[in-house]
């Protein structure tokens, strides 16, 4: 289907350039425009477009306190200026009129031509309630006046949140408006996150049918940690129609305003094949940004280090996972038959190593202090920290990554050790319900079976007393999954979850575990983010509230 | 000295609440009001003033996304309305007109005459670089009307960064001046900080004098995890004088304007003596507000953990004081003594407990796999886990809370191991470089020899390999901790600290070091905040930048 959509008066062409920056790069980041540009060039586009904080990377966080920061986004904007010869070039950057002093810096969209910056739209809406905090460092604005390129007038927007504007700021579309703008460029650093995407789209739609003018939007692709840029820059016609770029990399499209994009639609695909290509672009991107080759990881022979353990051979290549296999007395036959399995079906490396002398020698040291008490947590903990100790171990030595296997389930009600199960460089896992790890490894499975059936059909255990299950402890996780994205993504109230029809015990009991371990949470390793609302960065607690549940 | 200021026309009998609230517990801090209200009246005062938040603690970070946190501080709100009886009171709180949406909500001083609420003023000025992020939960506002009470002009403003304020914020001292106000209400949660009181206390004064009225500060008092808020509430009169209420305390005071305070000089302490007693008040109200009782720590024979003994038994006793002395093969004989010379001067508890069998155990059951590759961070980082595993299994079992003991310096440069010394529920001097911690032993040595002299002279060692010393690994400390403080307090950029004649190659040694260990501190315990900037909440960067240095 092509697009009905066809301005007379609108004849451009514009680079879209769906860029992934380094953060503090600023060589490597201009050699990447530069290369976009010349792209551009090449393709007789008039307009080259680059992601919101192009040039600095995203998020710097703190670096922006620091004026030799600004003032090298200040020299690669110079040298960014140069390139502007028979094109114009539009940027995201940091931008200060007085760097030296760092009062002052907007996030702004940079515009040149013929060689000089003619134009610095700052951003007006700032994202408030989860991993951003841009009025930490920028400056707010006001003023948002059209562009003029070529006798055209562009309404140049910086930043995704406008559909979640608050009453302190005006809509930048309705601002824009009254000048009659002939094309909106949206310039963005937005975040994979469940139905994240189709908010976007919807907004962008509906403004280009309301205002009659289309909306290019370029965002940011790569990851950063633990946050994913998921690319999809997209271009929203007014007739409803859109072309979107590809997701999780690099991408670059040339949009010829007189001849309409092809749009046939492509398949959408479904959240958890979404989710699925987030989490391996996640540990692809950290890998290669931290330039670490190999991972290592405990393979249980239950389900969330078999998610991990594939996740991570797609990511960095079987060749560069190493399973530890670590099991106890507690460990049943079945655990490492099916850990074993996993191994051989993903070619990656595995070994076996027992705990039972450590943890042996671990009983005899402390016997003395710990006398004849019962075997309890102590115990337990015990045992996951020596695994945690051992793969810290293998990890100093041969160089690995050490992947965290946590679901969000574990890490919200603190079923987990710290030290122990929760160690690690990066959670690979822990932004998905124990729920929806079913559901990837289902969809790791739909053309063959990968993960052993086993590891999926069995009841979840840790394995480390006689007969422990996961139900011992915890309500089942059909009903713990949603009480907890109640309240941790939609931060419902418990007595709003209660008047959904929770069991009020339930309730209370899960929304109370969530508060204490709020502790544990704090030394958790990063989470790849792929949800509204994840632990880490974006969500920022008290550790000891004394909230009446 | 008594003060010569004296208003005729201003004659008004003003207690300062100094409150130390608990987050989230509307019911307790509800009662601490009431019994502070019971107490002005007592004296016949015509106001009781609380610090800013005092209905619902401060801070509750994302607390404050849920509407059930407003709906409880509005209902609180309507109970202390019920107090204002013959007196007028102002408190500070969130505050909603919309509770139920939880659209705009305020951080506000609300008052409250004949039980009724008269006036709500916002905040004006939000913090934006450090520890708090209002913007991310509060409304702005920009209307300061003075509020009328028993004919008196009463100008209120919320929140203590006036001395900071950015372009951003017109300054509420000035906005207010307009209206010639009789004086000035500022309630506050402002955070101890070296340095940070007397910045305060300038810009009090100087505003005193400016506008010839007093100015009446109410601070709040407690710790909430790391965040000390160290009361010294304090009347600033326009001839300069002072009355400072007490640090590290809940503290009452009615000011009479009619009979000016004693304000009888008090010996200022130094900044260590502040530290230290900042320091004890942390460690005292982390254990209160969680409720446990009995700490634990690793002693090595070393500076920080000395020092950290020395504080744990200060702020809970001696009795609830474990300490457990880990040696292993390459722990010398003196480590041993010093620290049971410690042990013994501080009357704690403490147990040997040899890590050689552990270690011993763990080389055995990895041989297979490290073969003959030489000793290296790996078998050292096993001994700082087998010891930091030994103090959690101690802490499972008897219930202490493990203290962690790292120092600022090294936490700067990743001189630690995760999950080994780095392991622990609280850093108690993670926010004093070394040389601050060396400052810290003589000042507790003052009067006699609590820190075994040998512990302070000796060369600073890890003890982890043979004849280890930390200057194999770090520049010297006076020079470390220098280039540390510009680099993270001061926020200097590498050249600007070079250009003060530091060495080129060590600052950016130090810098880069800073940088790679992002991921470190990442997992890291919370740092009692004593500077004006501490790792962890305050200080937000990216793990991973690609800094030129």
């Amino acid at each position: 289907m092509e697009s009905g959509f066809f301005l007379m008066s609108l004849y451009m062409k514009i680079a879209i350039c769906q860029l992934n920056p380094q953060i503090g790069n600023f060589d490597y980041n201009f050699q990447k425009i530069n290369s976009f540009v010349e792209k551009a060039k090449n393709n007789n586009a008039d307009i080259a477009i680059f992601p919101e904080m192009s040039v600095s990377g995203y998020p710097p966080f703190d670096l922006l306190f620091y004026n030799d920061y600004i003032q090298k986004s200040n020299d690669t904007l110079n040298k960014i200026s140069q390139l502007a010869k028979d094109i114009t070039i539009i940027v995201g950057s940091p931008y200060s009129n007085e760097p030296e002093t760092n009062n002052s810096i907007f996030n702004s969209a940079v515009v040149f031509q013929n060689q000089k910056c003619v134009s610095q739209i700052h951003k007006t809406v700032f994202a408030q309630n989860d991993v951003f905090d841009d009025y930490r460092y920028f400056s707010g604005n006001n003023e948002l006046p059209c562009v003029n390129i070529d006798d055209k007038k562009l309404a140049i927007i910086v930043g995704g949140d406008f559909w979640q504007i608050k009453n302190d700021y005006a809509n930048p579309f309705e601002v824009y408006s009254k000048q009659k703008p002939d094309i909106f460029i949206n310039i963005s650093a937005s975040l994979f996150g469940v139905g994240q995407f189709e908010n976007k789209l919807k907004a962008l739609n509906h403004y280009a049918e309301k205002y009659n003018a289309p909306i290019i939007n370029i965002n940011m692709a790569g990851a950063q940690t633990e946050l994913i840029f998921d690319g999809r820059s997209m271009i929203a016609l007014p007739d409803g129609n859109n072309k979107i770029l590809n997701a999780f990399e690099e991408d670059f499209f040339v949009y010829d305003t007189n001849n309409p994009p092809d749009i046939t639609k492509q398949s959408q695909k479904t959240d958890i094949a979404l989710i699925h290509d987030a989490l391996i672009f996640g540990i692809k991107e950290y890998f290669a940004k931290l330039g670490i080759k190999k991972a290592a990881l405990g393979l249980s022979g239950g389900l969330d280090s078999a998610v991990v353990a594939y996740l991570a051979s797609e990511a960095i290549g079987s060749d560069n996972v190493d399973a530890l296999l670590m099991p106890s007395k507690f460990s049943s036959q079945h655990s490492i038959d099916d850990a074993v399995g996993l191994a051989k079906n993903l070619k990656i490396n595995y070994e076996i190593i027992s705990i039972e002398k450590s943890f042996d020698t671990f009983s005899e040291t402390l016997k003395p202090y710990f006398k004849n008490l019962p075997f309890n947590v102590a115990e337990e903990n015990i045992q996951a920290r020596i695994r945690g100790l051992l793969l810290m171990a293998w990890s100093n030595k041969f160089g690995n990554l050490v992947l965290n296997t946590s679901n969000k389930s574990e890490a919200a009600v603190g079923y987990g050790t710290l030290y122990g199960d929760m160690c690690g460089g990066l959670s690979v896992i822990g932004d998905l319900y124990k729920t929806q790890v079913y559901q990837l490894a289902n969809f790791i499975n739909r053309n063959k079976e990968i993960i052993p059936k086993n590891t999926i059909t069995k009841v979840p255990s840790a394995e480390l007393r006689p007969n422990q299950k996961d139900s011992d402890s915890l309500p089942d996780y059909n009903i713990l999954d949603e009480v907890l994205r109640l309240y941790i993504e939609e931060m419902q109230s418990p007595a709003d979850i209660i008047s959904r029809g929770f069991d009020k015990d339930i309730v209370a009991r899960v929304c109370k575990m969530v508060n204490a371990n709020e502790y544990k949470r704090y030394q958790a390793p990063p989470v790849l983010r792929v949800s509204s609302k994840a632990f880490g960065l974006g969500r920022k607690m008290p550790l000891i509230s004394k909230l009446n549940i």
